[in-house]
């Protein structure tokens, strides 16, 4: 039984692939970098996302928005106040973003216009992991209030990742987080990895965050 | 594609449905009260249990402990130490417990030497809403970092809990937490629900938790 599951969510995780490999081309056709977050519920991806959504219109650099939730458009509503355009995806209750899902909702948004488009995957530090959505960049966010263990305990998503980002750093002395056990940690799933941190509420490292970005595209621009 | 394998995926729960009927009653049979313990990553549940069952052992109730997650058992290590019998399960990546495994896991313990058994799932407030693991009480535990909206958000783990916890209430202040709005999501989703607030570092509240599953033990000893 167990067995056959396994087969068929192959064939679904090849079909979502293909979905996905077609999407990338069409995203880098419109010069886009694409950015997958993924966190634990409540880890602060909205929040950093507006703060990020807002910088970015302050510097005039157009960008655009794709979250995804099982139920509520909560998210969306405190998005659009960024003043960037904003699309909730519903998932019914399915518990990941599919790249069909991104496709169908860029449908008609002229994906010229913009520079990045972020998406915000569902709250699920586990099955996210496994579903390519097309994107140039996937960031999985820690909070300060999770534990420095998360890393070793959900290896497959922080593996998966190109940069993590630590968040609610203004929260760590509440919380006694071990700043050097979580990087450890990190780095002992995927050694190498780019960490940042920051702090959605004051701001702390969101200016390193947007350079990062930047380089990423320039890297990406370089390439093609 | 994807109609066959709901069709498989519902093929599996009635099977998980099943042996969690089994396993159900063969708990019942020696006065074991079980708990499930729900909940996003970082919400606190081992730091929740490891207070619960010092508690249990300073006050001489028997109690054990299976805890579930995806790779390393760092909180089997950390259960240990509340001096009761713990063991690990490790899912191998697999998102949520299954009853099988709990009972897989039961097969050399003397179930008959224990009030309660907690069985701390993995850290994900979507799969598991979907697998009964034999228990009489499924906890969702919700910490004051993540929001207020996220039985809005996850509707369906908090509708099938019996009972919710609100843990890290030492930070509520740090997080600006709104309380009132919490327990108001929490019973939009799951109208009269129990709800509990706790602080596993100060202890706050954990009396009345006990006496909560004090009480759900006696109502189910007075049906049986």
């Amino acid at each position: 039984m167990e067995t056959r599951v396994l087969e068929i969510r192959k064939g679904i995780l090849n079909k979502n692939d293909e979905i996905a490999r077609r999407l990338r081309e069409r995203l880098h056709a419109c010069g886009l970098l694409t950015i997958n977050l993924v966190s634990s519920p409540g880890s602060g991806k909205t929040a950093f996302l507006q703060r990020t959504l807002r910088m970015l219109r302050e510097a005039r650099i157009p960008a655009a928005a794709l979250v995804g939730d099982l139920a509520t458009d909560n998210d969306a509503k405190r998005l659009v106040e960024a003043g960037v355009p904003v699309k909730q995806i519903n998932t019914d209750g399915r518990c990941h973003l599919e790249a069909q899902m991104i496709s169908d909702h860029l449908a008609d948004w002229d994906l010229n216009l913009f520079e990045y488009l972020f998406i915000e995957n569902v709250g699920n530090l586990v099955c996210p992991s496994s579903y390519d959505l097309g994107e140039d960049v996937r960031v999985v966010l820690l909070s300060v209030t999770e534990g420095e263990d998360k890393p070793l305990k959900y290896p497959n998503i922080f593996n998966s990742a190109d940069i993590a980002v630590i968040t609610k750093m203004d929260l760590a002395e509440a919380c006694e987080f071990d700043l050097e056990a979580a990087q450890r940690n990190i780095r002992a799933v995927r050694p190498g990895m780019r960490i940042l941190r920051t702090s959605s509420k004051s701001g702390a490292g969101m200016e390193d965050w947007l350079e990062c970005l930047a380089q990423e595209k320039s890297a990406r621009a370089a390439v093609v």
